[in-house]
């Protein structure tokens, strides 16, 4: 049986396994043009809570009863397109679904020599591009100056303390454990560490953390954690807006203390941005990250779990705190 | 006697009468390299209200027992450096006092030709520079796209609007009073305009006058007037903090929905600024400022009141939404 993960029903607050649905997918063949991908890789991104609500937003919701989409990394299995041949890796937006029909202008071919075919999800995919874009276009980091980043053990987060360093910078992370911590500061070179479990009060922590103060916070978390480092920005400091996973599964609007007087003293920015503004610049994107790699200056990691039918328990563990680095589900 | 006023004591939410007290200046003898002014008119702005408290700002505070100090137009009374004379008009940053010594080096001579002099207290003073920058720098308008401002009929308000026209835009004004809109709409040609009083729903009342959306907002208030407003922004947007008015007397930290969700679903740019951030661009702006002024496509409103005593209570209307335009006090 060819099995797919329908969205079941909307989830109110937190995602919980009842609003998964793991069905067969009806038979499929695929037509000129067209290519059989098996999937190998499959994603699973904290944006995609968004899209499981029906609220407007930058992608249209998922449709209650239609499988789940988000980036797969597959392998053709049949080609009807001159440009694909059997055995080839692909990644592209897919349906959670381990075999199925996609056209073949819609997938971008891999090479597996410049790395793992996992990390097209991750360090070389969105994550690490949202990294790029967002760190270097929005944030524009100057030598000398201090990062935060919160979520730092992230799929994002942990790319943008690399470059930061590479961009001469002392570079703060937030994770939510001492294991986290300790990678992104033995592993990943981070200049300090706060496990925000750990921590009564941020504004203090931070302070503490950030003698010269806040130039750049890359927020991936959003809530309380961003009000104590915001709390600390210097003249001129830029917050980039990656992501609010705190607030994901709230169910009411949440409220907290307003910053536009503190913007406005400190005249400084807040912008928010999504991956897809910055399209057109992918490839440069993706070669600095690729030879970043090369040359050994990013590291990357992975939380990988086996088993297409694990996709809903990877999806909601990304809500727990518990995965470190870019999660993913592996297809056998 | 030489009238000076000083703060008695720092405010406590509204300023009051009592925050405030007239005394007799100390003598004064110019020496070689400054200039006796004596002032003419006296500029209220709502930003002297951070001054009067002592937390750390982007202006240092006020010194209880000091003389209040701000921008003043003065007449050159004895002059001590070649390049000024008797009877010169200038700008500077001055106490209030009525005879006072400067520094030839800290005043500015103004030209009695280009404008009446009380407009380098607006127009061509910081609140039109404000305008100016904050609005063409920061919020980047494209002709065509829809521009909501707050406090309106404010002194940097009432410019932006005028520029926003110049731009192509469309404008939406929202103030406090019908005779204030009827101003906006009839003279300054505003395309619409909200009256914030009679509006119980902020939020719908933006949406019926912006049917595609806010492109820019520019924010002279703050508080929930601005979440009205924010509420209906477009991808892309910027929303440029000038003031927030509505929250400088607050006694707690303000609270209000989170707005980092949204600037991110909506790639949105939210900059606070200070205009001395722009003080090596003031000759550009005060240039292009009065060339509009001379080709009749700006125009300008004052609340003037006279007597050097009344300057307290002429600030202390800054925060009762009375006034029209950019308030200021004339010395006879």
């Amino acid at each position: 049986m060819n099995k797919q993960i329908i969205l079941k029903s909307r989830p109110i607050g937190r995602p919980t396994a009842d609003n998964f649905e793991i069905k067969a997918a009806p038979a499929i063949l695929a037509k000129e043009g067209e290519l059989l991908v098996k999937a190998k890789y499959v994603s699973v991104d904290p944006y995609m809570r968004g899209r499981m609500s029906d609220a407007k937003s930058y992608a249209p919701p998922f449709e209650v009863g239609k499988p789940i989409e988000g980036m797969v990394v597959a392998e053709v299995t049949e080609s009807h397109h001159p440009n694909f041949k059997v055995g080839d890796a692909v990644v592209a937006l897919l349906q959670w679904q381990e075999i199925q029909v996609v056209a073949a202008e819609k997938v971008t071919k891999l090479d597996k020599n410049i790395a793992p075919l996992s990390y097209y999800l991750g360090l070389l995919g969105m994550p690490g591009l949202t990294a790029y874009f967002g760190f270097i276009d929005i944030g524009k980091p100057l030598t000398g100056e201090t990062v935060v980043v919160s979520g730092a053990a992230g799929a994002v987060g942990m790319v943008v303390g690399q470059i930061a360093r590479l961009k001469g910078c002392r570079v703060i992370g937030i994770a939510g454990s001492d294991e986290k911590n300790a990678l992104l500061l033995n592993k990943l070179k981070f200049d300090e560490v706060i496990n925000y479990h750990k921590t009564e009060n941020m504004v203090e922590a931070i302070a503490k953390a950030c003698p010269n103060g806040v130039d750049i916070y890359f927020d991936n978390v959003g809530g309380i954690i961003s009000d104590g480092v915001i709390a600390n920005i210097n003249k001129g400091a830029r917050i980039v807006l990656c992501g609010q996973i705190s607030l994901y599964n709230s169910t009411e609007t949440p409220v907290g203390p307003r910053l536009q007087s503190l913007l406005l003293k400190k005249s400084a920015l807040m912008q928010g941005f999504i991956i897809t503004d910055y399209a057109s610049r992918f490839p440069e994107g993706v070669s600095h990250l690729a030879q970043w790699l090369g040359e050994g200056m990013l590291s990357y990691q992975e939380t990988i779990i086996k088993g297409f039918e694990k996709l809903p328990e990877a999806f909601i563990g990304l809500f727990e705190g518990k995965n470190t680095g870019k999660s993913l589900v592996e297809i056998e």
